[in-house]
């Protein structure tokens, strides 16, 4: 019993009743004056919709509302239960996984919507953010980065660590992001002076001119969330960590509650990359293409898994993971005409290459550049979703007239204003130039945000306490614990 | 073993092999034969659409199933997972949770489909109740009311208690609706005075004027479930269940159960308070509201729990419960214009209450009140249910034209024909007395429901068998059982 | 510890390094170049769109994404959470279950996306298939059959035999499919003379007049996939499988993952049966009829499974599957005019009729007639889905236009072209015919392939090492096996 009452004993490093309280506290204050000095409702979700409405000859139907809904409620679970559940794959961090992955996704996405809001969406006249559907979704999308940063910190770090890692990634996201996709502001800019004014003095003319096409977020979301993360982490190596090594791992049922997570993950992908798609074809596309890429990494995954176990048996940890890989890297390319035996190429490969990952380059990693990647994300965001970018930069370089339709084209690409004569080619080297910026962004932010994290007023266990419940949640009294004396 | 032996031993008083049977056969016949006599497709679901449609030059998408489908799966998880899985907490009550509430709301959903059809969708002319997607959300939110007072009884009564809870409950539910709402007959009673002579012969005037918006339920449904199933619970006072303690606990994979209960109750709650909202703003505009009040929840929730463990550890409870709150109390004014940021308060406000009250008000009400709460549906249902009604209450006092425009105003609050006149202050008064009627009805029904499940013939297990699978489930025999021979 | 080391040890007849990986990657890379010269964007799906749209004066919702797509997803879940942690039961399987669920519906999904295209959607003027969101919800309900066939195989073959069941029962679906609906094809036919020749050659003309009505596929995927499974199970008669009994049961936590299968198939049943359903009122309709019927399975299920116990209590195995015979049941008619009532009473009948099976028929059925049927299969989908194809046709004679309307009958039953002077009786007589060809085709295909699979070069496990996962999985280290020598 002595290793278990070591187990059960308290670590005064880990005491949080102070730090955490206050952090959430004063954020979420802070959210709440932020959100009244910002934050209005869209013309779509408030009631003057129904005057507006008739004004414009609409039915209710137009209200975006309804293009958007279904799909973001499937991101919603991606999110939540799917990024939640995913991490419970630990024996004893169970709770931690998918109850830190709750507390930072509820506050992600407040932030985003101001971070955002403030890049995307500001109405210059009235100083307002107005939201609707679409933010919503895209404060769901930008917390993904973050939940997958927290992958590769999984059970390394405190929960107040993770509000850091969430406030300072939200933000890298949304600059990142603005500077990738660079959306609405740009057709602000070419209708007011004032305005364009305001804006090219924060950002010089020639990042605005990337303007990616990134729907699903191969490079904004999973390769920048991927860097981020690996980058912290690299910078809070922990020497000693295999003493905690016994609880590094599964158990029987913990993988069954991570595989809810990964079904979801992998049923809702489609959504994911489609849900802010263009109306139409684009989300159509988007969808069937995100489906048939996954279907094909399963196989792929099942096969490499299989062949690299000396016995030829199955390893949970690629099931869970690698046969997502395809769904990541069509982030970019999903909304774009890849054709459908494209797709099915990727996710060949994408599954490959994942299995391969997890099963050679994770050790490897963590031999030669210390650097510790609980969940492999490496395999599963960081490197498919960089993939995805700069394979998104050559399905736009190679988009043409005869395959798209003159409108097509024009339609998917946002071929509009300024950006009309941008020729195919160069689009491609912007979206290609977009996937650098996000890893640039993961790996400098990640190393930042790193070393204010190793400063030590954190509550992070000690090594030989991580991957623990025991530090951060109070735990039932197992039976197994309180049986054997009846015996 | 012997502590073993005696919890599988047989329990006499919980046979079950006639009543239930019994109680299922006979009410499920009862249905079919007044599902004969009264229940008809809608016009929107019967064949004869085609020519509906051709004649009032609609097209398909303007069938309401369209409109309210998506919503109203999200709902029907939240019935049978959300409120079924956060029932698996208990370690030894898991199947009861998830089964008995698969019972209960299965049967109920029935139920209401008549009661809530005889009180709002009769056609008096023919005498039929014809239904569509609208009245088979109202079906699962209906069962609602039951499930929350199933919360309070958890693991102390037996199936078929359960199932004469749920009949009564669905009864006052529809009846307590019909005052606080009163929706469709109104418009019937002006249109003809046949209707009127025999609708006002049976409900006085001044009941019919409360006309209260509640589309998310906080009056109707939280409220006067939550002091349904309080009231129920205090006359079925067990003194001496403190023999059961050791089985009135989670185990850590109980409690990872729980979470995917808490996690599509918590993400399908924009659906939930949106489900019947006025199409176009008023289901996004709600969307909106519950979504970002819920975020709020999770941070207050966290930091309370931290706050209160005195080595400032996170409590499963207070996760899987107080991170709701907020939903639950936005239930009323999630169609209002609420702005975000008040959207964002109430989040705040009721994560704080919530857990407050499971950390010191459960205890203390079953210390003075003798009231046995197992889920602690006093914190998250009956108060923030009642606070939201009042919430409400004061936000539609404070609705004026300037917010919400002309046509918005009497849009949301359906001000026409009889009501346009309604001054926004009275609406608010009526909407506080309709959350006084809900508290009513709660707390008168769920005594005299008390009562009769108190007559000892319902097959409840004694107070030393409570929180046991044992007296109504064939359970498996478990490995830690077998094995130790093995040893 | 004999025992348990004998389970752990190596089985040399399970070796699957070889095998599961060729059989992974040929037939992917089948797949993609099959998808190269065949699959291509449908109409709604490809850049064109915008242009198509602009021509024909439609806005993006008439694409048909928007009708389908959130019946998709729910689709989409039952056929990978539904049944996938329905077949998690087993204490010691359930990696299997989820995990070989995930791959042969990953790999199924795709071959049925070709079979079913040359079988329905091809042009033949292109010699493409066009595919859409109707192709990808119809090659998930294809996989569908060889999950049912799965369910009365689980734990007794392997993982490379699984893809070859997969394999030919795809192929069986789509021809049978082809016979018994006969949906586009025959419309071309009357419009071409060339592809009128190419098509009649090959099926007769007797044939293609079955026309069938099956939008829920209680003929074509359960009752078909039923009968197939048990003819697979039946040839693959295992004498000593006894040998295993102590695995081929649940534990207390593996009927709570089952029972997360169970909710998910049970909810999302109503878009399994709508989802293809005709736009507006089928859609509608469809849904409303299973809702209730599966409502009615539930009170049924609990209630003979109470019965049939000596002491009264529920049996998990009955609550986990005969509560969803309702749905299957209703799989022909939810999308006709059967009544509210009707569906109450189809649901009544089927709850009972699969708890009888599972009491009863099962081990009648495993003691003479030597079929060993895991997970029950018989009781949930071959009688109920053979039921359903019957009762679909008694449904299709009884229509008569004083119910659907003139307009009605027409589009409930398609009765265009050719068909448009074929009697109600005539259709039932067709309908009738359609379950028996699906029956053949289970029965006749399912003893083939068993007899392949009877080849004993596929690596299945040895009469004592079924039901465990050990054979294919790389299982953790349990703690109960690391704990007891620290004691």
């Amino acid at each position: 019993m002595g290793n278990c009452c070591e187990r059960l004993g308290p670590q005064k490093n880990t005491y949080m009743r102070v730090s955490l309280p206050a952090v959430c506290f004063v954020w979420q204050i802070a959210m709440i004056i932020l959100f009244g000095v910002f934050i209005r409702y869209g013309k779509e979700s408030e009631a003057r919709w129904v005057e507006y409405r008739h004004n414009n000859n609409l039915t209710d139907l137009d209200n975006d509302f309804y293009f958007r809904y279904p799909s973001f409620q499937d991101v919603h679970v991606m999110i939540f239960v799917g990024f939640g559940f995913l991490m419970t794959f630990l024996k004893r961090y169970s709770y931690g996984g998918v109850g830190f992955n709750f507390l930072i996704a509820s506050f992600g996405l407040q932030w985003a919507l101001l971070m955002q809001g403030w890049f995307h969406s500001l109405d210059l006249d009235t100083g307002k953010i107005y939201i609707g559907v679409e933010n919503i979704i895209n404060a769901d999308f930008c917390c993904a980065g973050s939940l997958i940063a927290f992958g590769a910190l999984l059970g390394k770090v405190s929960p107040v660590q993770l509000m850091v890692v969430t406030l300072f990634g939200i933000t890298l996201f949304a600059v990142e992001e603005y500077i990738i996709l660079e959306l609405l502001h740009v057709s602000l800019i070419n209708q007011s002076n004032q305005i364009s004014f305001t804006s090219e003095r924060v950002f010089p003319d020639v990042l605005l001119l990337l303007q990616c096409r990134d729907a699903g977020g191969s490079m904004i979301i999973h390769c920048f969330g991927g860097y981020y993360g690996l980058a912290i982490s690299w910078v809070l190596y922990r020497p000693n960590i295999h003493q905690s090594k016994h609880l590094n791992g599964s158990n029987y049922h913990s993988d069954l509650f991570a595989m809810i997570g990964t079904l979801f993950l992998w049923m809702f992908w489609p959504s994911f990359n489609g849900a802010i798609a263009d109306h139409g074809d684009g989300q159509h596309r988007a969808f069937i293409n995100t489906y048939i890429a996954l279907a094909s990494s399963v196989l792929t995954a099942v096969a490499l898994s299989s062949m690299f176990h000396k016995r030829g048996k199955l390893d949970m940890v690629h099931i869970q993971n690698a046969t997502l890989a395809g769904g990541v890297a069509m982030g970019t390319s999903a909304e774009f005409m890849i054709t459908p035996y494209g797709s099915l190429i990727v996710g060949f490969c994408m599954g490959i290459i994942s299995t391969f990952g997890y099963v050679f380059v994770t050790p490897f990693l963590e031999k030669t550049l210390k650097l510790q990647d609980t969940c492999g994300i490496h395999n599963l965001h960081a490197v498919p979703g960089m993939l995805g970018g700069f394979l998104g930069a050559v399905v736009a370089a190679a988009a043409s007239e005869d395959v798209y339709g003159k409108e097509g084209l024009i339609h998917v690409f946002d071929k509009e204003g300024k950006y009309a004569n941008r020729g195919m080619g160069t689009q491609g080297g912007y979206q290609a130039a977009g996937t650098c910026v996000a890893i640039a962004f993961g790996l400098v932010g990640g190393a930042i945000v790193g070393l204010i994290l190793k400063i030590p007023i954190w509550g992070d266990a000690a090594d030989d306490h991580c991957f623990d419940d025991e530090a951060y949640w109070e735990l039932p009294e197992e039976e197994e614990e309180i049986l054997p004396p009846v015996l």
